[in-house]
């Protein structure tokens, strides 16, 4: 027979004292999580007979998984990530507050201080030219009654050919393929690229290492990061997902959704690339963005989760 | 109001699908544990109504735990180390498996392969000589019917007088405080070393943060852990604590227990010390082992949770 103990009177006060109910000080919201954390923790060791070896593998792994930074990754592969945008999506549904471009979730690659540029950018630093595609993307940035916004936004980044993000990927220039574009007059963006690689989980890490256990596989299609924003709109954390990658709708970390599919285009015509001013095939890829109206002033501003660089 | 998700159809296919549920590859018993903790995890977001911010600051925070390898002292912090020890004392006497020395906690700083010694050791390297109050510890280790035990291991190991543990302290000479005796004909182990420091968690470390919002201090009592083991006995994991320390029942890991108080004298007496062969003030402590009858051999060794050398 099972034994628990867990909802007993005595490790119920030994759960309180051990989350700081025994004193005044500290944080009483971070008293409530973690109380609520110890219940079930204990819960799930009791109900699935967790074993000392597994309860003890699980701490190691979880030294091992801050240890490579891999946190951020691991929860968007369980899902939680995902969980999280469909639980926004269902608030929001309630408050009703729909329309505009889907959410969907920012990953943990994000890097804060990129560069302004007004209108258009050029966001790959040419260290690729020759091995990657050369890539057009552009689109409009619209209010919710469909009029263009002047002056919003548009932060965008991507990984390069070998599905490597800079900064964290300390080879590649700062800030490359990572750029903040000001839309102009008509809430017009213009960026050139390289299209981005898939991006896959480290194979020898802690992640994969879940992953591989859960039978699933750590691979994300090529896709674009984007940030938009504009005074009194709500902020629109997303990311488009190419079209015609094999995991557009097998992404380890449920990122694609309908709306947000990138629609990329491969342009083989000599006199066209000439006019764009390269040679060799290239690609074009648009898309427009519409944001909410912000229900909050608050909702202008990402969230305050941390992140490289602040 | 608050609006919940977790439990509808449709999240509960996409936590399967997470889960690993709909391939036939990896490791059912680790797909059904990673279902349990999405489930427990989504309802705790919704029903705390966690924010973004906190959600992203617990993931930074993770990384930042296992970044300092710290996840085996907050397990031990929170108290879910001392609850594993409260069920199994649980689960043994449901099975009528009592007596003996209690067990309590490893704690996470265990290293494998300390010299062997027989009958006894001096455990530490004269490194604190003038600084540590030399201590004398024995006692003997008794089976269920309070016979002496010969040839038991008496692994032990604790910190200095900063209250550090070799290995993890790269300062200190290697295995300095650890040592494996076997007990003489008279179940009897004797060991010269020094008066171990109470353990402090690091100031700056993410379980200390925890801890300070938790309105809760990170001092242990000063301690001496052992691992008692004899062919035919069950594995004891248990410790000392010594009487006398401000933190003796305010431990932040919950270790000490009634029945593992270690009653340490100090003897001031110049002569008695040169009867040790050694000067000025000194400790003595004698501490006896009682094991109990392995119900199943593979509950004469340890569990298998990693630890430093294996």
């Amino acid at each position: 027979m099972t034994v628990k103990i867990s909802q007993t009177a005595e490790i119920q006060k030994f759960f309180e004292e051990a989350s700081g109910f025994g004193n005044d000080n500290g944080s009483p919201r971070l008293k409530q999580i973690i109380l609520r954390i110890l219940n079930d923790s204990a819960k799930i060791i009791e109900d699935l007979e967790i074993s000392d070896e597994e309860f003890w593998k699980a701490v190691d792994y979880l030294n091992r998984l801050g240890g490579r930074n891999e946190a951020g990754l691991l929860v968007a592969g369980l899902g939680i990530e995902h969980f999280l945008d469909l639980l926004q999506d269902a608030k929001d549904e309630q408050a009703d507050l729909t329309g505009g471009t889907p959410r969907t979730i920012e990953g943990p690659l994000y890097v804060a201080g990129a560069p302004i540029c007004q209108g258009e950018a050029r966001l790959d630093d040419g260290s690729e030219e020759g091995v990657a595609t050369v890539m057009f993307l552009q689109g409009q940035v619209f209010d919710p009654q469909g009029k263009p916004l002047a002056g919003a936004t548009v932060d965008l980044w991507h990984a390069n050919t070998l599905g490597n993000y800079s900064y964290f990927d300390q080879s590649q220039s700062e800030y490359n393929l990572r750029r903040r574009i000001i839309t102009d007059a008509e809430g017009r963006y213009r960026a050139r690229s390289i299209v981005p690689s898939g991006y896959g989980c480290s194979p020898d890490g802690p992640t994969q290492e879940v992953l591989n256990q859960l039978g699933r596989h750590g691979q994300r299609p090529a896709h674009i990061h984007f940030f938009i924003s504009a005074p009194g709109y709500r902020h629109l954390t997303t990311q488009i997902n190419l079209a015609g990658d094999q995991y557009l709708w097998d992404d380890f970390a449920y990122a694609t959704r309908d709306g947000l599919v990138g629609d990329i285009h491969f342009v083989e015509d000599a006199a066209a690339a000439r006019a764009r001013g390269i040679e060799g095939r290239f690609a074009e890829l648009d898309f427009d963005f519409q944001l909410q109206t912000a229900p909050a002033p608050v909702e202008q501003a990402r969230s305050k989760r941390p992140r490289a660089l602040q």
